[in-house]
């Protein structure tokens, strides 16, 4: 019989899994990597053709590599991307060519103050080359000659992206988005698919009442080509989260949508807050990830990030240091926790109307108190009622009493249930 | 001569007078207290029959008791009515009966932490008899056979409220509200119809503004019969105030209107800031007195409460230890004098419309310098008046100018007057 | 050559040249002010007769005076208007008499606490007739007659104001007010006059948005004189501010504007507060200068007023320590910087569209990275692009966006210009 998992470890085994592949914003790297999140949900996978013109943006061509070294002259390869996908420059065009090291550096990228990490780097739209290396390495290296080669290829090809829809009871959408797009690097973007990939899983399990969209897509030109041919769905898209930095051991921070009081917003705000976890919640910035292209102000989607520590905020970051060690089966079970919270909390805030408004209904005749009988929280569930009932005026939504009542949501939406089973409200 | 007394005085005789009576929901408890009440102010008392329906509820059998013990075997009452109506369980059916105290103590009601103090227990709608006794009585009772004896009858009659209106210049009402349903209790209930009871009083004497109407009733059931009634009226309500718990020792707490901006919430913060007493000003809960009725959603009205310590933020609370002790003069005169300077500034409140909006009038030529001349507030009284020409737009009222300038409202209503006066504002 | 000399001490030179000048609300001493400001501005000087009807006031007469002594019996002058116009109380009525001290101590003015100080007084709406002197001079006067005389008219004439106006690209205008009204006075007014002088003049050089008039008039007569005249141009005026105490050592202080949310508040908190002087931020009171007027109800223009120390809060203010050595050159000159910054905001401050707000639009294809390209704060731009882009909606204005992204207004301004360039954004 095989082990129990945690679902932790089960998101870490897919993280080391998908680290080796050498992704960018298109290729085989992406490919091969929607496969194996196939493996743990249905995905359909979209080929958008290189050329196709996007919003404000075209797709561009599709790079794939093979094989990419430098080497001395004595044939030792002292850089190799066999090693690692980081070592390449993203979309590094082909090269072939033997150089003295003099000329070579303009080529080569280092992090001088962690000589030990390899950086990442890309090129996507300026046609370069080059080679990512620790600067120890660089440091290592005797003047001379240089064999230096990228066995790439540029040429139309297409775009590559997936999506996974849990159905829900109402057509109206909640997106929840991950990149695709980079190589050898675990917090920045693996541990995000990774949490995505068991989210999904989870929802399909609670019978949402919102339709859920997975989002699987290479950042920045991804989010934008779903955008272009999703224009009609976007109306339906009411609230969303994009995923990013998932799994580092910081406090979870919550990076709120440009409207800034979406409820999305304010479903995040409460569940983090009456969770107790230390956090961090930031107002909207039209920098990071995709929220940048959901809430550009033509579309201005209720959509917010969640990290734990964000972009550029650790050291590791776009390093090699970013490894699968860098990210916690702890770590990306709480932030997998606190989206199923949240989702739940989204998933079931209502805005009812009391149908019996003008004074208190008798609840003791309709057998409301005696229901309560023996529960623990007797008292929290009776003023959650008469909360649920006193601000059921078609404005204010269940977590809307949970918070000015300081009740817990999921008592509130008990009470609702009992109220309405009751009669007495009406969504 | 009679010795002079303070308002005080008169207001704890009152208490006094009234804390034998055995007072409930229905009765005539109820209404030899309203007998009591309408020596000092004349009162409009209403019966509703058992039966009525008023808006969720119906109108209960009426409750009357006449004698209710506990005796041993000996014939010893251990436990006598006579000797304070808190004994019997309120709406207590007719028992007669002889039964061990192993039987018996289902029906006892003790208080463990305060042994000497007897507890305040009811049970309106749920058919019951016991008995309320202090846990020290109940730890010397021997073992044995007693004979329980509540003579008492629930039958239909009616339900018992009075009404006292101050007429005021405009139809426009202010309606203040106290519960009469509780029995030998002195801060929750009779120091809020004694500060009730004066308060009408010495608004008769000021040719008020508002109608006030003055509702002394049986907690919830009797605001709901009121309601019921009244449905037409309610329109006409435009403020009001609960009083409770108005006589113990503790600062002023102002609980807040479900609107939580409504204009008595506006004055009773004003007053009490201005005041410089210390006090609370809390947000609206469903829960408490008169308030969660007069708030329900579907009346929404600018009512709150005023109380000293809130209901149950004092251990006496529903025991015997809140007797006239608990409260005093001083106390009630407090909370008497904070209505009064409540109602004073509610009653001048006003928006008025500068005539002469356009720069400065000219002050001077009209004499409404000079007039000021030899008043030691002079610099201030000028002040209220530029302060009243710049606001009286028609948006902002004498209470708006008062909490911007941060000047007494009193001055600010003086300025209004004398600009008035001088035909330089208009309301 | 003429040794330089900055715009500070050109200012304080101005100061100097006006300061001996007897102004008042009319008369001489306004036009000869107004003729020495003409040297460096180009005046629209404006006469409206005695007499004349303004909103709720009436142009009064005006007062001339040659001279005015109090003289001991043997002819000594021991008070001599020729001396300081501080001496003469303004609008004094003409006197000729002989009276013992005793009689005449009903006439003088002095400041007991500063013994040494001539106070500053008025009496423009009663006839009166009166002196100003220091105590100590007042202390110092044996018992006996003396004679006063004040040679002044009071006859039908003219009140004297002038505008400049520097032409906008646009006729919506700024104005910008500084009384001219008081006499030997550094601080309150003169300071004022002068840096209300130069900034016209460094206006005039940037070719501005907004047309700004400068409006050079008595207090509170000559505001509203104006307000009278121009009832037509009022609502062209769009924001403004009262300068005056522009010359004392003490922080800056900007009173705001009756809204309280003009842009012209929004402005100068910006511009005060990220220039990280240390300053002070007032609410608007309807006391002071002539914001009051501007700030009636029935205007209710977005004007505020800046000042150094506000008109009360320095000892020295309306007393003959009041004089040039109390404003420095570089009081005035930090005055005039903010000043300048200020409208410099103001001007430039425009709501944009983004042409292309769904996604973000490909700045790398139009060149916009590149061309940041060696720039110190290419970041800074980058990050002020994205945000003029995400928050240009035709609802944000750039000002809107510094505030909210935390760059520099002109960091901000400069990225819309790029975006502008580009066409990717529209005004
Ligand atoms: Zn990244
Ligand atoms: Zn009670
Ligand atoms: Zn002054």
């Amino acid at each position: 019989m095989a082990p129990m998992t945690t679902t932790g470890e089960q998101m870490h085994a897919l993280v080391e899994r998908l680290y080796p592949l050498c992704r960018s914003i298109t290729g085989d790297g992406v490919r091969d990597t929607l496969e194996i999140v196939g493996e743990y949900l249905p995905l359909q996978t979209h080929e958008v053709p290189t050329g196709t013109r996007v919003l404000d943006w075209t797709v561009p061509q599709e790079w794939n590599i093979r094989d990419a070294y430098i080497a001395d002259t004595a044939g030792n390869r002292v850089v190799d991307f066999a090693a690692s996908s980081l070592h390449v420059l993203g979309y590094s065009v082909p090269v072939s060519a033997t150089m003295p090291l003099s000329e070579l550096r303009a080529h080569l990228h280092t992090l001088p103050d962690h000589p030990t990490w390899v950086p990442y780097r890309t090129s996507y739209y300026k046609p370069d080359w080059g080679f990512c290396l620790a600067q120890e390495t660089l440091d290592a290296l005797p003047d001379g000659d240089y064999e230096v080669r990228v066995d790439s290829t540029l040429a139309d090809g297409h775009l590559t992206y997936a999506e996974h829809v849990v159905p829900g009871q109402v057509p109206d959408e909640v997106i929840v988005s991950c990149h695709v797009c980079h190589p050898s690097l675990a917090n920045d973007n693996l541990a995000g698919i990774a949490v995505a990939t068991f989210l999904a899983r989870a929802l399909a399990e609670t019978k949402p009442w919102y339709t859920y969209r997975f989002l699987f897509a290479p950042g920045t030109i991804g989010a934008i080509t779903w955008l272009a041919r999703n224009r009609e769905r976007v109306d339906r898209v009411k609230h969303g989260l994009v995923l990013a930095c998932a799994g580092d051991p910081g406090r979870l921070t919550y990076k709120q949508s440009r409207r800034g009081d979406a409820e999305i917003d304010r479903v995040m705000r409460h569940v983090l807050r009456s969770s107790e976890r230390p956090h961090h919640i930031t107002e909207f910035t039209p920098y990071g990830y995709d929220e940048r292209q959901f809430c550009s102000p033509g579309f201005d989607l209720g959509v917010g990030s969640l990290s734990r520590t964000p972009y550029a905020g650790y050291p590791e970051y776009h390093t090699s240091a970013d490894n699968p060690d860098f990210v916690s089966p702890e770590a990306m079970a709480d932030t997998l926790a606190v989206c199923r919270e949240a989702f739940g909390v989204l998933d079931r805030d209502r805005r009812y109307r009391n149908l019996s408004p003008y004074g208190e209904p008798q609840l003791g005749r309709r057998g409301l108190y005696e229901a309560l009988g023996g529960r623990s929280d007797a008292k929290q569930a009776q003023m959650a009622m008469l909360w649920v009932l006193n601000l059921s005026d078609g404005e204010h939504s269940l977590l809307d009493i949970a918070e000015r009542s300081g009740l817990p949501f999921d008592t509130v939406a008990g009470a609702a249930d009992a109220l309405e089973g009751a009669g007495l409200i009406k969504a």
